[in-house]
């Protein structure tokens, strides 16, 4: 079967050595026809690579070659792999991509073309890399209601935290780490800020629950303001901070979704996710807490994803998948002002004592921290809709609020 | 589309349950007809039971059905299991089933007899209840040469080894406790002496690795002689002892496969899986380590695997699935003795410094608990031929071997 690559980049070239090394291996595991990649698109040269043969800079060379009826998008943004895309699903050729920006803001639409012209789009490499995520869910936990779905989307940040607990190195240190290890890219916003990890949330949400989330509903907070502190007190009250990613069904056209930094207690199945890894864990009605893990990103992991949909394309070139995944409605994800939630508390104070009843009595059930410092008091809230527990927060003139982290209960 | 279920035990009526529970979802979700449970043959009878009208005793009629194109085997047992799932193949119907022990003797046949057919034979539920697996390994991960597979597979010892761990009970009443709760048989034979295990490593090593592994070629062993000394000796050392199953390619046509209580180090991914919770670690060449974790049994979790694989029967009535398990070959499992491990042992001893200088003398990089009591010595091994490990140990006249635990490095 013929398949063209559009994006020579770190996955794409990926997928090409994947197929290249493993297509006897994918041969006899889907009892099919080999893979043979036509063309290779990408508008830089490559001199001297082994594909250079299979380069072309010309889309159209695709779009009207009827031998291709799979096309693979590495590429990367959202123009022009949004026109090349639907472009190729409008032709009658099924797609396969790892581009999360374009799965998260136009999901709805290539699949509604897909749906139309009956061909497949696939994009399980467009969330955790390698872990096995997409198919899962659509498939395997077809059979379930899923109530929630939480994860460590992004391994980069996930590296940087994990320096900052286990190494007590700062932010800054851990990211500069990070960067000579070819972890994070030299602007590392996408990343640190969350917008990465809130592209994830919106593919995994969409999922789930059968609506399109897009990336601007999703409240986003990265990292950039966890302090070595924070991550020591949370040490002391029997946690780890994590950059979560969550989404959870509040009704039938209500849900909520949020990507921050969050403390988890240890013994979850999260807390132990450690370095560049991701986990993503999934709750359903019968089958209760499912946990995936693995890593999240890098060019063979995430290539091998894209080859197993490329696979899952070939055998069903006449059968389309069904995602349920339809367009978004207005206000579907609520504020998350609005939402309930349990909130980790550092803040100055010029008399502990005062502070202490003050929070007691604004929070029945408060748990202080001993270890912290004798200028500052450390808690954990009740468990408050945000706005009230911030209204809460401010009200109480014995402290002054340095930083707030959400507590999460997986 | 009518199915019919084999078996109305926990796992059968769970699977009526989530069908009709499910059932729009499931449409939604499939873009199919919703499912039809036409017969549920059992030989006992359930008066007043919801699916009372639905009963049948004669398996004949199922057979004879031509409207029954999907048959779900839940009755446990070899026979008539084999009996009825291969005479369903060979009259043209695809199979479900949730039967380890089936599927752990009968594989190769029956998937054989499905090709020949050109039916489906599915068995998601039949390895870690609900937590998919079978679908991600022949999928999301088909792209991979997968090298090693290793995990927690049984619910019931990880309970109890859990609460010796945990709450330093003995084994005896934490096996007592797993009963009171339901967790364990009455006769907890199958589940402690690892054969429970054995099937599942079985089943996974067959899909891995492409050629069927029988039960009896897998060294086995259970949990009953660990001891609470051991537990403690272990958590000194900075690990756990879990019951693994594990199985890795050694070449083309070797492979290793074995069950047994292994001590696994604080920080893998295995360590941190409590009470009846399963994990599974799938090591590819392109994805590295993925883990997969949840509930390994229980009505509902494991119903909910058997309902996604009757709808993926459901979309896939003219379409084989390949999963590439070919029949077994002799000699293919290796013998345990030959492989190199690491083995955590406790021994008796009258003079410890003696004791330590001749565990030095045989294995270089011994190291040792200095927890140990004045009358034991407990140490880790260096990595050798398990035979060979064995005849050294043997050979050190100062100290007398209590327990030897398998130390793995996953």
């Amino acid at each position: 079967m013929f398949v063209a690559i559009m994006g020579y980049g770190t996955v794409g070239s990926g997928v090409a050595q994947v197929i290249a090394d493993n297509n006897e291996n994918i041969a006899k595991k889907s009892a099919q026809d080999i893979f043979d990649v036509k063309y290779i698109l990408d508008l830089r040269d490559f001199p001297g690579d082994v594909n250079e043969n299979k380069m072309i800079k010309d889309f159209n060379i695709i779009l009207n070659d009827p031998q291709i009826q799979v096309v693979v998008e590495t590429m990367g943004g959202l123009h022009p792999a949004y026109e090349f895309v639907s472009s190729c699903l409008l032709a009658g050729k099924s797609v396969v991509t790892s581009n999360k920006e374009l799965v998260a803001a136009k999901g709805d639409e290539l699949l509604k073309i897909a749906r139309e012209k009956n061909v497949n789009f696939f994009f399980e490499a467009s969330v955790g890399g390698g872990i096995p995520i997409i198919r899962p869910i659509s498939q395997c936990l077809a059979a379930n209601k899923i109530s929630e779905i939480a994860g460590i989307l992004n391994g980069t940040t996930n590296f940087i935290l994990t320096m900052m607990i286990d190494k007590n190195m700062s932010f800054e240190d851990a990211l500069k780490l990070a960067q000579d290890n070819g972890y994070a890219e030299k602007d590392p916003t996408a990343d640190v800020e969350g917008f990465d990890a809130c592209r994830k949330i919106c593919i995994l949400a969409s999922l789930c629950f059968g609506k399109h989330v897009y990336p601007d509903e999703v409240h986003t907070e990265g990292i950039t303001k966890i302090s070595l502190k924070d991550v020591e007190y949370v040490k002391s009250l029997g946690g780890v901070i994590k950059l979560i990613g969550r989404a959870k069904k509040l009704s039938d056209d209500k849900i909520s979704a949020i990507v921050s930094p969050a403390v988890v207690k240890n013994g979850s199945q999260l807390a132990s996710v450690s370095d560049v890894f991701n986990a993503i864990l999934v709750r359903g009605d019968a089958v209760g807490d499912t946990v995936f893990y693995g890593k999240g990103a890098g060019k063979l992991p995430t290539a091998s994803a894209v080859v197993a949909d490329i696979m899952d394309c070939a055998a069903h070139l006449d059968k389309r998948k069904e995602f349920g995944w339809e367009s978004g409605t207005k206000n579907y994800v609520a504020d998350y002002n609005e939402l309930e939630t349990v909130m980790y508390v550092r803040a100055e104070t010029q008399n502990k004592a005062e502070a202490e009843k003050d929070i007691n009595s604004a929070f029945e059930n408060a748990v202080f921290a001993d270890t912290a410092s004798s200028d500052e008091i450390v808690f954990i809230t009740d468990c408050e809709k945000e706005s009230e527990l911030n209204r809460k927060l401010d009200n109480i003139g014995s402290i002054s609020v340095l930083s707030k982290i959400r507590v999460v209960d997986y």
